[in-house]
């Protein structure tokens, strides 16, 4: 059969990426045209709010300085020797500890991470929640979204096999779910209620599916919320892990923004694991964590983990022999997984640089959420809840039925037509809420709240918004 | 459903990969225990030729200091000002020639890979064919393992949609046919000419799938050879592409070992791009590369890529939505390929050096090659191909029937049982050939040629082959 797109795989069909779909590449092609002297668009650069990659050009947030700083020694060790007053001592001896347990960073590890990292998170584990964690349940990874893919393909059987998402969900989930031919079960969030997590949506959903056919295998719930930030109490995580118990579901839990949270007082983070551990509950959970995002913000370097509890050995063993395939996760993302769980502590040379650089990351992250969500809830048609973690805003916007029309005759969805529109004015690269999932006749987008100078960028969001309503109606 | 085996997607149980399976878990329960002061075991170092690894512990191949002086700069570029004595003036150029184009390598790159580094591959296969290269059609990947299991994944429809698979094969290619439920459809090579490969077994492959209903999609061949290092000749690979046309399959050349070559001379490596363009076939065709092999040995970066040839826009499309998925191949895998691709030349600074580490590989793996199956075939019925590439040799070993016999009775393969036994006895370890496929009622097994003092390696491999000789009978 000649290679042609009927020839492919029909699963590949169905595989949907928003966040880096129709959107994102126009954007890059934006980027492109910017470089030409004469180029014609009303605007002088391209803002890439559809992703969260807080290291990207024209972002402000830059690398810890301890992560890069060890990864340099360890990239070539002789540099502690040739520039050796270059590195504070700490590193130094940090450097020569991973060299010693892993060797050559080019070299293959262990295909289930280096063991000497998978206790340092295991310990990080253990420090977090109160609870012990054992290294060899830990799976280093090439970021969370390897391991979410993964495990999706193991416990999808055929079609009729399911796996609870919310929605809004991050698309990985659908996209994963599509090319492995499983079933997207979804289950609402309560916008109204800050985006909240309710139990009674979930059970409609398994009834739902139990008529169609289908068995709901897994539950995966994103905390903090992504794309709405929201971070759920204990209350409610007990709930979920009864629902999980009486129809034998295992538990998936996204985990990777554990440590952005703009108001830890109020909105504090507690992990499925604690909540297991202290309910001895024997539902399997599957925490997934990750460089990408938090202060560390390691998007490029792949790397993350996640923490089997309450699995037998021999699905460990089947999970060994997966991830045995692809021989072993990036060696740069895993060391900066070490970096991730053992920050300089109090009285190490590199612990007042470290603190004053992530103190910078947190206290930006919220200030500039809390000012978005300000502004944008202060324009007309538009709703948004003001997120307590994660990277994202996930706004609300009424579209009028002269709007809708005319996204509809160019072929687009409202949302999708809306975010164009906002492209090709202001060169501001956003998700329409289609990529993520809404209620039938809503509208959302998504965006990041990593951008500097937040007077200028919600200045452009405002302006649009203005014209576009003045166009289409309110 | 509880979270048992039976409840996992039944792909899982038939996914096998003989190189990191039960010997080398073993070896690395060996190389625990050795850490014990009376460990009582026959050895005192487990020596892991189960794995072209060439930088683990133990082995001798250093990394290529260029590389790492890039990749040290990339992590931390203000090392540049720090220390700007300590690296070589061309290594500064292009650190920051790098990070102008990548910005921060802790960034998400392009899905793709970073357009800038994948010119630098165009160029390099240009230079190398004689012929251009489109960067829009390269794909940079974590290791080319994570290529060519996208590639099948798309590739297979349904379990009657098979792969053509040389026999011995690379079990990456088995594992990923059985994760994605197509078929297997091997051809055998020929050991008694070299491991040469012939299009009339192919031919017969494809015929014999077509009784059983199962429609050929694509051909792998992997040139040079692995496990058996054999490289094709033009006139051979004119025949294949011949063959691919008649049959509309997609040729997947697995070329990672393309430098690993023993005689340039009498056995020089020709891509299978070059002979595409060369006879202006439009058969579509895959070439993966990594930089896990050749002189680069930089496995734990997990870096590589792939070039589609006569692939449709659309399919191209295809493939970097699927690849958007994942987000990005890590961007320290992807500054390895551009150092690969972009070595120095003569006048750079660091060109002698790195000059003296490449030559210094290249001679020390094809003595060393040339030494073990000397050697080895010196020995009572073994059969040892002089393996004129990649990092391997593939002895065919005679086992009496009262050595079978004994394998059975234990439950194992009979190579896997003489592997077993020595690694027992040595601490060597090796893959047994019915981990990479091999004619019935035929044993063999697959060791790297990569380890340091060879003499004391190969007399352990020969005092423990007399000695089963001795206890099971020739």
């Amino acid at each position: 059969m000649p290679l042609t797109l009927d020839s492919l795989n029909p699963t590949v069909a169905k595989v949907e990426y928003a966040v880096r779909g129709e959107l994102a590449i126009k954007a890059e092609e934006y980027r492109e045209k910017l470089k030409e002297k004469n180029h014609g668009l009303p605007f002088n650069k391209v803002i890439s709010s559809n992703i969260g990659n807080p290291q990207q050009k024209g972002l402000d947030q830059e690398p810890i300085t301890f992560t890069r700083q060890v990864a340099a020694l360890m990239e070539w060790p002789a540099l502690a020797e040739l520039a050796p007053n270059v590195f504070p001592k700490d590193v130094i001896v940090r450097a020569q500890e991973l060299s010693r347990e892993i060797g050559s960073i080019g070299a293959y590890s262990h295909s289930q991470g280096v063991p000497f990292i998978r206790k340092s998170v295991a310990n990080f584990i253990a420090d977090r929640d109160g609870y012990p964690s054992d290294p060899g349940h830990i799976f280093l990874t090439g970021g969370a979204s390897a391991g979410v893919s993964l495990l999706i393909s193991m416990l999808i059987q055929s079609p009729k096999s399911g796996i609870l998402i919310p929605i809004p969900q991050y698309p990985l989930y659908t996209a994963t779910l599509a090319q492995h031919d499983g079933a997207a079960l979804p289950y609402h969030l309560d916008e109204s209620s800050g985006w909240s997590t309710s139990v009674e949506s979930i059970e409609a959903a398994i009834e739902k599916a139990q008529k169609d056919g289908v068995e709901a295998r897994a539950l995966v719930i994103i905390n903090p919320g992504n794309p709405t930030g929201a971070l759920l109490d204990e209350a409610t995580q007990v709930k979920l892990i009864e629902l999980c118990e009486k129809h034998s579901l295992v538990l998936l839990a996204d985990e990777v923004y554990q440590d952005n949270l703009h108001h830890r007082q109020t909105h504090p983070f507690t992990s499925f694991k604690k909540v297991v551990a202290q309910t001895q509950s024997r539902v399997p959970l599957v925490s997934f964590h990750s460089i990408s995002k938090g202060v560390s913000g390691e998007c490029g370097r792949r790397g993350g983990y996640f923490e089997c509890v309450n699995f037998s050995d021999e699905i460990l063993a089947q999970i060994y022999k997966m991830v045995s395939v692809g021989l072993c996760p990036p060696v740069s993302g895993q060391i900066g997984v070490d970096s991730m769980v053992r920050p300089p502590k109090v009285g190490d040379e590199s612990y007042a640089l470290w603190k004053q650089e992530t103190d910078a990351i947190h206290e930006a992250l919220a200030s500039r959420t809390k000012t978005m969500a300000a502004r944008l809830n202060a324009l007309p048609g538009v709703l948004c809840v003001d997120s307590p973690g994660a990277l994202y805003l996930y706004p609300q916007i009424t579209l009028s039925q002269k709007a809708q029309e005319t996204a509809r005759q160019a072929g687009k969805e409202p949302d999708a037509f809306y975010a164009l529109a906002l492209l090709d004015e202001t060169g501001i690269c956003v998700v329409p809420g289609s990529g993520f999932g809404q209620k039938e006749g809503e509208w959302h987008y998504r965006l990041t709240c990593l951008c500097p100078g937040v007077d200028e960028y919600v200045g452009k969001l405002e302006t649009f918004h203005k014209g576009f309503v003045a166009k289409y109606g309110a």
